[in-house]
């Protein structure tokens, strides 16, 4: 077998004319295997040279390292997609990787860090529910254990590094994109300024407007709580301003589905009556008819820097902070030129 | 205050005269907080009533107990929101749950199995990711800790229970909906039998067809691994039929974000030119243009019985199977009467 062909356990069992599952129960150190099945199998190990995978190696001799990983909501799908590249990696270089969920609670995330630092895990990768300089930071500065933030305030220790978003290069090009397509009135839907993806992004959408030369108008300045429903009663009441947008930036993903759900039922054709930006390349995005434009974070890319930081603050080179670049995709939601559409009407 | 109204740790905090962080603190045995503070706050946690949340208790006491939570793909938002309503009753009733994800790799769901054991978990709610008699099968029989199975094989043990869904008539519902419509040729894309879930919906499909009166045409049955690339191919496939279906059932998720694709790059108008059912709720299918017609399990059922059964299990209580009723929600991607549409072309 070549070095550079992937070695599978069934190349182990028949080597070892054993079956897969004793190959598996032998290495896993399943109680009842014979010593002459255990022999037998791991000389086959050896000839074949195969790896079993990180994680068994480190449940056979009983020093598993594990990491945990502290989110809001996994489901918000941006949520799961960093978390599933970060595992990935993790699983990898040997850590079992814990997810435990806030459901946006400040209080849960406290208690949250204490439980995962009681279970003695080696390092924390951490997304809290309001980012800010509150408890839940205090309690990872306290803990002292090797720390990734992910997309909230840098916090000043050497434990602590942190993944962050090039929030106001992406709002950059929406707001330039919209403003190339003949747009003005171009309103935001951001979460509230006390989370902190809603403050990042509503204060890159500042910075955007007045570098692309536009005002802000405060009325089309919207600050909902990440329900669809809160986004859905703040797209009601843009539509029916007596000058509604021409467009709309919808800053998140849970936001997009209440914005989507309110055109539907105003009868708001997206891109043609309205241009529509989301934040976070989401399969509804995507998928959706017509295809809907985003400000894409690299999701992936996400996960394993936070994952990297995380295998580095626990070799004790922490205090690092990566930024990950943002990036338009234009897709049909906002393709369509507005100063030949307000002369269509 | 009435016993109706909730009370908050702001109520503690106006009592006591003190900010709602240092009750907080004083309440969760942070180590800087004065024997005073503690004593003014724990006498107005008294006088309000204030019940602080349930995995505080045992926080405080350092006797948290834990669930292990053991899933395929946390990325499918079915998957996360059967997690997300299980952990709202597993947290009330104070027990920290802790995800991990095989990533549909079985090797890895024994892995995690064991790791689990290993950190004293009390309980399981697992998802294998073949789900039939399989080694993660053993493991959970061996182990013996308290388990619920989430829409798998039923284990026979006193310790494991298991949440089923009723596939059966959920299929029923939709072929007999569709054939109500005039369609005869209808196919399912549906995971492998090596998957249960797909061995279980294309049974269900099989007796569905018989009981609706319709012949099964072999060239209809498509499986797909479930990634969107595999559906995507598998729907081209059935569209460039000299015989094409009129109607396609999705059996998952994941698998409708292929048929989607595939419709929209081949320029198929669904609803229109073809009739689609997906299965389970999700965002995409209610929010897509046409809203689309989908089986559906009540995922927060699923995650509450899940909890509910575990708990029961964790009182040894165990060896129950709950099934949980699947109902059709028409949408437009199905409403068009096929009779009308086939004279129509």
């Amino acid at each position: 077998v070549s070095k550079d062909e992937k070695i599978s356990i069934a190349d182990v069992a028949n080597l070892a004319g054993v079956s897969v599952s004793s190959v598996s129960r032998a290495l896993s150190g399943h109680p009842h295997v014979s010593r002459a099945l255990r022999d037998r199998v791991e000389a086959a190990v050896r000839e074949t040279g195969y790896h079993p995978h990180p994680l068994a190696q480190g449940l056979r001799t009983g020093s598993t390292r594990s990491v945990g990983f502290l989110v809001g909501l996994i489901s918000n799908p941006s949520v799961a997609a960093i978390y599933t590249s970060a595992v990935g990696v993790l699983a990898s270089r040997g850590y079992a990787t814990l997810l435990v969920t806030s459901q946006n609670d400040p209080h849960l995330d406290v208690l949250y860090l204490q439980f995962l630092a009681e279970r003695q895990v080696d390092g924390l990768i951490v997304s809290t529910a309001a980012g800010g300089p509150d408890q839940a930071s205090s309690a990872i500065m306290r803990l002292g254990i090797p720390t990734v933030m992910l997309d909230r305030a840098v916090l000043p220790a050497k434990h602590v590094s942190a993944v962050q978003s090039d929030h106001v290069g992406g709002m950059r090009a929406a707001v330039g994109h919209l403003a190339t397509q003949g747009h003005r009135r171009i309103a935001l839907i951001s979460a509230p300024d006390y989370f902190y993806l809603g403050r990042e992004r509503t204060n890159a959408f500042r910075t955007a407007m007045k570098d692309a030369g536009l005002a802000i108008e405060p009325e089309l300045l919207r600050s909902a709580t990440m329900h669809e429903s809160a986004a859905y009663a703040e797209t009601v009441s843009l539509l029916r301003l007596p000058q509604p947008p021409t467009a709309i930036i919808a800053g998140g993903n849970i936001l997009l589905t209440g914005v989507l759900q309110a055109m539907r039922q105003q009868g708001v054709a997206i891109g043609r009556d309205i241009a529509l930006i989301g934040a976070d390349d989401i399969d509804l995005a995507r998928l959706y008819n017509p295809s809907i434009t985003v400000i894409s974070r690299d999701l992936v890319r996400v996960g394993e820097s936070a994952a990297h930081l995380l295998l580095e603050a626990m070799s004790n080179n922490g205090g690092n902070v990566v930024t990950i670049p943002t990036r338009l995709i234009v897709r049909e939601s906002s393709m369509r030129s507005w100063n030949v559409a307000a002369s269509d009407r």
